[in-house]
């Protein structure tokens, strides 16, 4: 009897010091309860191959929105709906055609895609002499006027010498984002990007181009680095290249699509709630498997995990698979503002957005006392591979939030490979190791977890 | 003046303070010239395309060892050497044939290739009734006899929820190093294995097993792990099934062969040496871009770092590719020979041997405060991703030399696509992102600047 009182005193004395290992041991279930899962992997195949590409405004996208409902529905929402969102339907239009020729030889062919939202060169296409632009400082140097009649060719490799590859993407995605706008003041006629690609291969990587009202909206295509390469060469020793090419993509207006949302209610506060997302549709060449299906698949298995190990949250844990994140973000924009018209309590918002590789830690948007404490939880992840909790951002989808006082956040996946399948024909499903994708969705349940039963 | 002097003494009393922050530039520049480089990615096409597999005593490793020089030599070492060893010479012999038949159905073909160092069944194959085997325990309850005439089909997946894939891959390879030997002595006429892969596909996946003397050498072949999930489900309806494996593997004797050393001669100690290695000889059903091509190409590019830098080390630095691991481990064992027939002093040596994936950190093998020291200089790798030097343990090539006194290391890339294409026709340079390889090359070349500098 004795020894019984002092265990359970033993008990009520160490329950608040021994929280930490509870954690531990919860991880511990998550973890082997996502690495034996298959599920998620073959609900990524069924987006992959038997939805495919589903660019905004698309019937692809239009089957995914059913896809992600009836996924959420399995994976054990209680309550799964679409939220309507207005999204812009831009579509490629025919293959598209390049090829460059010196004034001796014959047209040599080019790999090119139409950027997206770029406007069509039409069926006669674009001839033009090239001015290549290897730095995008050499723009300010020009003066209105100097690139009249020219095509501008903007060849900025991603530097390799960030680790993080999203530093390079960054810098120099500039061309692909501001190019076409800058060159048309300068009077270009068109606009070549060497695709941003970490590797050097044969497929031209599409990605969303903004023009300014201010100026015309010019063609504009992304060339593969290996052709880049070899166009810059040839231009080299070729000033007087013209290129050719061909583009009949166009924006059609805007139509009527949805975010899909599924609810597991909070057993305690669920008018509170803790967002996890992925964005749905993707770009048209390939399947969207690192972008993003994995994203909304490991959000939805993160209901599913909960579900599986009888996980009722305190907050109300919300999946969302958002559209149009890459062609006009109208679907992050309208959770946000349906949010703060039904006056919703944000206190937590996780994306998936950066491929399915191996999860290495993640970023927050957060009050210093606020990072504090989710920093305090990284040893908890360590035995996972994940121990970077100290880099800034989340996702496109949820940055909005903030306005609504959600802590935000980002998974980050190693980075290494994500820009050689990004946005090309060949981020497909077979680029996805299913360890990796299960290790992303076990990361974000253990996050979500973490927060939901101790708060911020 | 006085500023001078007051700088001057400012310099000298910081220089003992300030080693780490110097570390830490040089580790950038080494990282910068790493990722910038294209030379190791395309000595890895060279090794996996032009010279291709390389098993020991086959005319591939013949190959590799002279490519393996010229590379060496291209990357700046002073003194080339071969160094030779006698290696057994395996042959697989014909493209083996499977099939299981249950008694009213035709034969299904099964996926399967001999293990390494396995007696063939002849030319008649071998047919006969299988008994499942799906934990190692279940053999010890198990009498003598009691498999006579079966074949044992051992069906041990790899387990899932360790997240070091090496820890799973320990575990389940028992049945692949040890089931023949055991399966003999019970008196069974054939095995076949599960593979060792943590993926599911149709790629058998082979690797050496080790026959005892005291019990017949049966033929033995890995199943690839669809098939192992498709057979243990046939033989749960149709307990009667018969197995019929052909092939005509055999060891043919021993011959002579090399491990290829190429020293950076030291500056201040050129009788020490720390040693840095990987594998020439790989399986011959891939092309050993991972295992362990790539441990060879960032050995030797460890020294063409060191030269583009201009840093001299002050101990010899050692690239050594090691002969005949896959199948005998007689190239570490005549290199560990030697250094002691010499008395050799070495100070450490580091083996690539787990994949071209992003590295994650070091293992070691060393004395308490060696291994503090090391880890102090962890926060130096956390920049670039590396993370762990907690693990114990390093390379097979390099652990004798334990007894010479040297500190061991190995690098531990990111283990979790490993065992997808380990020992595998999938196994192939495509598999390989130059950006990892050129992360495990710095990183390398990182640590043993700090070995080299700093001492243990």
């Amino acid at each position: 009897m004795r020894h019984i009182y002092t265990a359970f005193l033993l008990l009520v004395l160490t329950r608040g010091i021994y929280a930490q290992p509870g954690d531990s041991l919860m991880l511990d279930r998550l973890f082997r309860s996502c690495m034996t899962d298959t599920l998620a992997y073959h609900d990524l195949r069924l987006l992959c191959k038997d939805v495919g590409p589903r660019l905004s405004g698309s019937a692809g996208a239009e089957k995914a929105v059913a896809f992600a409902r009836e996924m959420l529905l399995r994976c054990g929402a209680d309550t799964v709906y679409l939220q309507p969102c207005r999204v812009p339907r831009w579509i490629r239009g025919e293959k598209e055609i390049a090829w460059m020729k010196t004034p001796q030889g014959a047209p040599q062919p080019l790999r090119v895609c139409a950027l997206g939202n770029a406007v069509g060169t039409g069926p006669q296409g674009l001839t033009a002499p090239v001015v290549e632009i290897r730095r995008w400082e050499e723009l300010s140097a020009l003066r209105t006027g100097s690139l009249k009649g020219r095509i501008v060719f903007f060849n900025l490799p991603m530097d390799p010498a960030h680790y993080h590859t999203f530093m390079a993407y960054g810098e120099s995605g500039i061309a692909r984002r501001s190019g076409p706008a800058e060159a048309a003041r300068l009077g270009a006629l068109g606009v070549v990007v060497r695709s941003l690609a970490s590797n050097t291969d044969d497929h031209p990587h599409t990605g969303v181009t903004q023009y300014l009202d201010s100026v015309p909206a010019i063609p504009a295509v992304a060339l593969s680095t290996r052709d880049a390469d070899r166009l810059s060469q040839t231009l080299a020793l070729e000033p007087g290249l013209q290129l050719y090419f061909r583009t009949t993509c166009a924006m059609l207006g805007e139509v009527e699509s949805y975010n899909v949302v599924g609810d597991l209610r909070g057993s305690a506060h669920p008018e509170r709630i803790i967002t996890v997302g992925g964005h749905l549709d993707s770009w048209d060449l390939g399947e969207g498997a690192h972008d993003d299906g994995a994203g909304c698949v490991q959000s939805a298995h993160v209901l599913a995990l909960f579900r599986r190990l009888s996980l009722r949250p305190q907050h109300t844990l919300r999946a969302v698979m958002f559209m149009n994140e890459e062609n006009g973000g109208r679907g992050g924009a309208t959770y946000a503002e349906v949010a703060k018209r039904k006056g919703e309590e944000h206190l937590f918002a996780l994306e998936s957005d950066a491929g399915a590789f191996s999860p290495r830690g993640f970023t927050f948007e957060a009050r210093a006392e606020q990072r504090y404490r989710l920093q305090r939880w990284a040893s908890l992840f360590r035995p996972y591979g994940l121990y970077d909790f100290e880099g800034q951002g989340s996702g496109a989808d949820i940055h909005l939030l903030k306005e609504r006082g959600a802590v935000l956040s980002g998974l980050c996946p190693d980075s290494q490979r994500y820009f050689d399948v990004h946005h090309a024909e060949t981020d497909v499903f077979e680029a996805v190791s299913p360890r990796e994708l299960n290790l992303g969705t076990f990361a974000m349940a253990a996050l979500l977890y973490l927060v939901d039963t101790h708060g911020l």
